[in-house]
């Protein structure tokens, strides 16, 4: 992409409504606009991101064998009714009337709706295990919205069920969710520790956030240390080995690790000194097994082997995409910008040209721009006639993984400069080196 | 994607509230769900369409200059008291109250919201043109929504919005995005044919309504009959080139074609008799110049290189591929299903095992299956045990380009059966045959 055909809105000072972070980078970067309070356009670069971790959590909800749907934002009152929660859910939910006078609502979460799809068509047991998830725009009225899209109310969230015949099973699919969810934060640079959680207006009585840690986190999380640097599970996971999968997620939780709810001092105190974690930390995702909460009310029942009816063993799945890319960049910045990790970049490479218009400059760049996209990279081409401070300052707040910088002056001593983002490493170097250091 | 791991409900009664053969054939093969009137969930099979739907959108939308962003579903309805459509637009507008009892309101398009971002941080007549677009959920209260996806209340649209100095580059932007609409729809298999159109709410004195000619269609539309045969412009048209770009457009709309509320008797009685076209037609894209009537009352100006401030020049781009992939069906099908044109194929290849659980014919399935993935298409793998006829109407039904069938009786003769969905042709071959020609 040639920047002088991208749109990419950098702000030079900082926004003096963002409190945290990656709020105010995000806003700096031109990745995303408020449109109202809690409401969040998403500008070009940020919508490169947020496909990009759209990605990676779809292709380990795939891997583990969740079927992807897409569910409508608008749902029936009526549905929620079946389960109780329209009364119980407080002023959270967005109600809405339609022209007809009907009760509506944008969906805050989906187990009623998924329920009332899985029980118009599956009637036996051996259409189980069933695991189906959208990623799908929800809203949820907070009272007061903040830190940018770390907290909004129009979220993006990825949201899967499972449905299972009877507790087994569904702990097993419990378990792949754990261990897809393992892979998918560590494929975006994050370390991610699962937690024991409140199961709040979900329900049920087994659920694990998934918690990064970070000085600007809401919730205060404790646990064992030795959390920073368990292995995480390979892309060769077996999701068909139920025991397996068991091992894997005992190894994940038999540490301590707790959110603040459900802290047990008297546990935390049995850690050694040494090993005691107590940190601020970022919820990026949430598990739960809730059994038939849902499914016996509304009548989600399936025959089992031995013809009986029974209402099916239910869990849901969340990771909120929108509000990851926040914490990804909470995780990953300096004081210059964001620093993104390489699963996630918006572009892998940043092309700066120092003297747009001159002949020699601009047919390098152009070759570079060329062979680099043609070797499968991404690269956004800086071909506009900026000076060469405001590019590089540019490039290092977009936090794209490197920079190649072309220029008169190298060009005649034959050489380009890379510079890595992260490392803040340079050298210089000739086009081919180049060349064969990105794309090899 | 195995069958048993897929979720697939096919119905085999045809759903009496189907009004038209595109909404019967979604529900039966199992792609759409009604959730509530006139809103759907799109289930797997379906969501796999509207996927390649939207990807060759996206395409054609990137080949052309435009830049993707992503705007959120609730809009505030401050913003559309600048541009006065809060009160002209009717009850189709889904109104909200929110928390905070502030008036919002779920976006039916976009003009608003688009312009308020380009206002903010657009000054100079150097950054155009630019073309901004999304792909997000709108919100239509129709009175009476029907024909399934075809006229739903949620539905997605593909919105650009053109940003130019001056009337001149306003209509250049106009046709980028008329020739990358004619290769849109090609691609998908449809011809698609650009008519003189009504404005509506929209506003604005120059649009095209692009219309696929069906008999279920809801617009009664005229046109010369060599819009059936004109050649639709290749990928390598080059966006940049103004004058070419007018000569496309001029090429094709020089022919008289028009829907009924622009309809001139007169000059369509000119055209001979035998090239009159006078058929019902699906309203697949809509394009609209408007020039300043948002940009006017909203402040939307750049300096010009005069250095005097001007509003800018727009125009909108729409294209609803929730629709799309209904329009794809009607006309698409026989009466035994759906035929996907190659591009928008939920699978390539559906491969039907029709002795799951037998050794050999599972060993030849699973490596055909290995196979053909590695090759790089999609494949649908019946290995279930349901009996061959209703795997064969399951194939059918769903509509996948080519069939592949392996059962005993074949193998032991050495050969698989190789079906093509849209000819209906069918040919016993060597699998390694099979393979080069699925992968050739």
């Amino acid at each position: 992409m040639r920047l002088s055909r991208f749109f990419l809105p950098i702000l030079r000072e900082t926004p003096k409504e963002a409190e945290i972070i990656s709020h105010r980078l995000m806003l700096r970067a031109g990745m995303i606009r408020q449109e109202s309070s809690g409401i969040y356009a998403w500008l070009p670069l940020g919508k490169r991101v947020l496909d990009r971790v759209c990605g990676i959590v779809r292709e380990e909800q795939n891997r583990a064998g969740a079927v992807e749907l897409l569910m409508p934002t608008i749902q029936s009152a009526d549905l929620w009714r079946e389960s109780g929660r329209y009364d119980d859910y407080g002023k959270e939910m967005l109600r809405i009337k339609d022209r007809h006078e009907r009760d509506m609502l944008f969906g805050p979460t989906n187990e009623e709706m998924v329920t009332e799809i899985f029980r118009s068509y599956v009637r036996s047991y051996r259409d189980l295990p069933l695991n189906l998830y959208h990623i799908q725009w929800k809203f949820r009225d907070e009272v007061r919205p903040r830190f940018g899209v770390m907290r909004s109310r129009e979220f993006l969230m990825k949201d899967a069920y499972s449905f299972d015949l009877d507790a087994e099973g569904a702990r097993t699919s419990y378990n792949r969710m754990f261990v897809a969810y393992l892979r998918t934060f560590a494929r975006m640079g994050l370390r991610a520790i699962p937690m024991v959680a409140d199961t709040g207006p979900i329900g049920g009585n087994l659920s694990h956030e998934f918690i990064i840690l970070a000085p600007t986190g809401e919730s205060e999380v404790f646990c064992h240390e030795d959390y920073l640097k368990l292995p995480v599970p390979g892309a060769d996971v077996d999701f068909d080995d139920a025991a397996g999968l068991q091992g894997l997620v005992d190894g994940w939780t038999e540490l301590y690790a707790a959110t603040s709810e459900k802290h047990d001092e008297a546990a935390f105190d049995a850690i050694p000194d040494a090993s005691r974690l107590s940190a601020r930390g970022i919820e990026v995702g949430h598990i739960f097994y809730f059994g038939t909460k849902y499914s016996a009310p509304m009548r989600a029942v399936v025959s089992g082997q031995d013809g009986q009816e029974q209402p099916v063993h239910m869990g849901s799945y969340g990771i909120g995409p929108s509000r990851l890319v926040a914490a990804i960049v909470e995780a990953n910045h300096d004081d210059k910008g964001i620093i993104w990790p390489e699963g996630v970049a918006p572009f892998d490479i940043g092309l700066a040209n120092l003297k747009a218009g001159d002949a020699s400059t601009d047919t390098v760049c152009a070759d570079l721009y060329a062979k680099l996209q043609a070797g499968g990279k991404s690269v956004l081409y800086d071909d506009t006639d900026e000076r060469p401070g405001s590019k590089f300052a540019t490039l290092d707040l977009i936090g794209l993984p490197w920079q190649l910088v072309v220029g008169p002056k190298g060009l005649a001593s034959g050489t380009v400069e890379l510079k890595h983002r992260a490392s803040g490493e340079k050298e210089s170097l000739s086009t081919e080196s180049a060349l064969a250091r990105l794309l090899g």
